[in-house]
């Protein structure tokens, strides 16, 4: 098939590739020249302009996949493309856009009869080779007729071990992409699978930080390890209930480097572990774990917040305690006998 | 009532006083010296040693309340007091001992015929003019013994409203002290208490910090709010169902500076915040807001923990993500309008 | 003054007597006749509908005080307020509405010249009494102009100590209302109040709780305490560092009913607390407590959520366990001798 | 090597059968009947008793392999094990023994020169078929001397891909094991192991959660989606971030049954997610979603929270909420006009 490309970043670029690779013809566009030029080299026909991208697809209807940061920059792309299109041609987001986004969107577009698909795509800087998993919203007909497209992007069957019993089910699932709802619904998909993938990480990143202090000096001296990250990890993807692709990543980051000391720990977010918890609200799901990751992500990039300097400011009012001034937490191995003041309140 | 008190900090020197106000003659120890030579001019009969203090007492059975940091100085002036006393005798730990600690040293202490009292007690460096609120565990005959000394600590009646229906209730909880139960009973509701107090205060700190960055830069302008925090803290004192004495404090410390600038947010933890969560962990309750309140506390002690890191090494695994570099989650306002090659990854 | 109050709900009608008492003329609409003729026999005038409260107000500019529960109710009216009422009258939104309707509704009426104001009003069924405490939001000469009115429903100073150090701040804040600043402030203010309100009563609830299970079987004999609620609530009223209203009320409740029979635990939640937790997100401020305490609330009002189904599946995936069949947690005091075969898999 | 088990249940007789593949000798006991005719007939030597089995250990140093439930059987069968076995003579525990346990026992045994080794072994009821990943903590040269035994169960090299840059690294790690350590270091590193193995467990659950609930009638009808569980699963292992073997088990529990009626959502708990929070605690590291995934857990087991109750009592105090007599959160699509008495209190 032929299928136009807006944004050649990491993925953008990528996915043009794997298309290629597929035998797909690939009419790409992005506001940056490098990363035309890199493709014009690898076999795609690059243009100047959306306007171009238009004019330049010939089979009808034309298709054109959107591969940009969610927010504005996509949101006016597929408004201008809403405008350059003709009736029946296809604007696929393959981006992280926030799935209501796209309701309206698709409302919108199919007053002109443009018809419009949901992406949710996942595979990061690998998914070029591992190829993409995909969850796709829209109406049945559209995600039918670009079937080969998702076909070729999806890392098919591979060597993953089938499901047992999977018989009856899509077999599109087995193969990485699925059809998941009308407008919306890949979006909202994806979206969860972002919110879970905050938890994954939070829960082996609290692991590793409790074996990390298990060498802790204010534990008693036969209860501290010095234990080994790089070997932990390794040894958690052979035959244990937590092996994972995440895993795999920890394994190989620590691996380079048992302290990590090339991360400072600023941990960005990005709109979707956000969106999945404000849904759990909306549902009145108790998304706690999901939710905590995304506060760990936010407090790791502050050095205190003001909620903390209440707290102190509290603790100066009740007990008198002046911040760092007191030992922290149960003193459990002093060694002086006697009666001495306390320096710390004993009460509070 | 003559009492021995050991330790003479911020809390035993206060409750020494508090007492000797009520004409019970108070004969007190401390290690050091400044605080024993304050209480000598305010009236109580100093020793200088736990010996001197078991000789100079003349009532029989002799009562000796001891007042420090929970741990080892307390464990070790008890067992030295277990060994300067004789059967009859009664020793209150007046501190933040852990229960279970209660439990053993009153079942060893009672082989010798000694008594032992856990007493809970609240107040901080308001006790002296506010009045203690005490929990106490023990023999009950010893608990009323020892009466005088609980009914001069504790606040009395006073002025609070009365709570209707307490016709029947035990009237020493309406003047602020209770028999809690046997032996560790008494710290141990001190403990769920202080478990408590972490819960209120982490409510109050995160509210705080919500109205504080309401004027952040990420937000739209017309929902961007510089707040009033000391009129704020004042108001919600008046009528609100949120008025209590640790926003009472809030609103004192805010007056005094509304940025707080005199405190890091560096915020240490006592022991009794630790046990109340491995308690709730024995029982099998829920204890998600008392847990979560400690490691906010944790957490406010430290630059960034190795799990940010572990974070921070997958998130580079998996998506290419440089720390810093990209936007911090949902563009929601950029200008720029066509295909930019992405600077953020669009799909994890 | 005069004023028009629409909604005689618990909170409207006692609003309406608060200002009748303090010489304030009220015209009232319910569209119920049960809370008309209650008023009416009160002194207040009432009205039939939305239309003759407009007619009936002579004042100029005529000022009406919306009562309603946030949503729909409240939106419809203040739009048939909007069409009803002329340049420069005041429409009050003393509900709970969501601060962002605040601010379009503002901008909305300010194209007829019609003034609005949001009034976050705390005080529950005690108000009527004790005073209302109010946050404000919209233009500082409306407010000014309304000052009679929040006056005479505010708490005024009473006999609450005063915060030390408040001399220079808005006297406002200390007789219990503020001007929080501009549209849709007030009511921010209010939602983050109700927020605090929700970790705080997770707090006190988690911590009865621990208490209340310390009774549990599966605790070793002499660390079961049967402990006493209403003596343990009413204790901690008295000089104790986390006395509060909340706790006023727990302490109520429980010297009517120590088991609290008359409660299942099936617990709602406003909008409020979820409008909370979706600003912390917008702000990206870590609110763990003020989530966790509304995710409780969520899961008090299910059998089982599906998540826990799903445990249970991938539990009987890796390990075979049945649900319900095995000990739960650590046996640590089976009476059983020698290698029996494992009833439970002791390897996960 | 010859070998001892002691415990022949899941875990126990499938070590036994996997060590036996690999011409290893296993004398196995078991308490109960059946298991020991069972692997007797599948060519192990079976013994009556512990003594039994002391005598029959042909080798020296002789090991005996204890796999039982963690807790008084497995306290008592290493007691008596100590009781039997001679110097140099070596005792292995398999289960889920709690680490301080390790650290007691292990120096207790050494008085006798008898050497302790304890071994973290995940895999479930797959791992005969995939091998065991092994956590091991003792001596170097004990380990070493068993080094046959733990090769044999674990999974080796097999298919999966190698981590990138571990030239260096211990080689047993890539094939599934490793000496983690001194005494107890290898139940700490599988007890730390199977608490990430609740948050993981408990991310995807809330995940699952979410996605199931988007059907719900709260909802705005064209943000409802009926979303397909098994194939959302399945499409997730599939070049997915988020793949891993939890997930594979979700994938086939869904495909058997998308609504998982056959499981209620009660869900155990083992001690080792209790002691993860408890270690975090003592290290004082925030370790939130490992602590809110055990809580999830407790709450799954009750109808209600004693807290719940209080919740309602509070709610009824100061508002006179009725359970389940208002709405549930914010009202947003009544299509009610005009000004009703509030069924529900707008202000709290």
């Amino acid at each position: 098939m032929e299928i136009g490309v807006v944004g050649l970043g990491r993925m953008g670029g990528n996915i043009s590739r794997r298309l290629m690779k597929a035998s797909h013809h690939c009419v790409v566009f992005d506001a940056d020249e490098k990363p035309r030029v890199a493709l014009a080299k690898e076999g795609a026909t690059v243009v100047q302009s959306l306007e171009d991208l238009g004019e330049t697809l010939k089979e009808r209807p034309r298709a054109v996949w959107v591969m940009l940061p969610a927010g504005r920059i996509t949101e006016e792309t597929v408004e201008r493309l809403g405008g350059l299109l003709e009736p029946n041609d296809i604007i696929i987001d393959g981006g992280n856009s926030f799935y209501k986004d796209d309701i309206r969107r698709a409302k919108k577009l199919a007053e002109k009869s443009i018809r419009y698909v949901d992406c949710g795509t996942s595979g990061g800087v690998w998914g070029i080779e591992r190829g993409y998993c995909m969850m796709i919203g829209g109406p049945k007909e559209v995600i039918d007729h670009l079937d080969p497209i998702f076909a070729a992007l999806a890392p098919g069957l591979g060597d993953i071990t089938r499901t047992p019993g999977r018989a009856k089910g899509d077999p599109r699932a087995e193969r990485g992409y699925i059809h998941a709802g009308p407008s919306g619904a890949g979006h909202f998909v994806k979206m969860v699978h972002n919110g879970i993938e905050y938890g994954l990480m939070q829960a082996y990143a609290e692991g590793f930080d409790i074996l990390h202090n298990k060498d802790s000096k204010d534990l008693p001296d036969d209860e501290r390890f010095v234990l080994n990250m790089p070997d932990i990890a390794e040894v958690w993807r052979r035959g244990s209930v937590i092996s994972s692709w995440l895993l795999d990543l920890s394994a190989a980051a620590l691996a380079k480097d048992a302290q990590l000391q090339n991360f400072s720990g600023f941990v960005q977010d990005s709109g979707e572990g956000r969106w999945t918890v404000e849904a759990a609200i909306e549902e009145a799901v108790p998304a706690e774990v999901l939710s905590t990751a995304l506060y760990a992500r936010f407090r790791s990039r502050q050095d205190h917040t003001f909620g903390e300097k209440i707290l102190s400011a509290m603790r100066f009012g009740f007990g008198g305690h002046i911040e760092g001034s007191e030992p922290i937490a149960p003193e459990t191995r002093t060694k002086k006998l006697q009666g001495r003041a306390a320096s710390q309140n004993p009460a509070e």
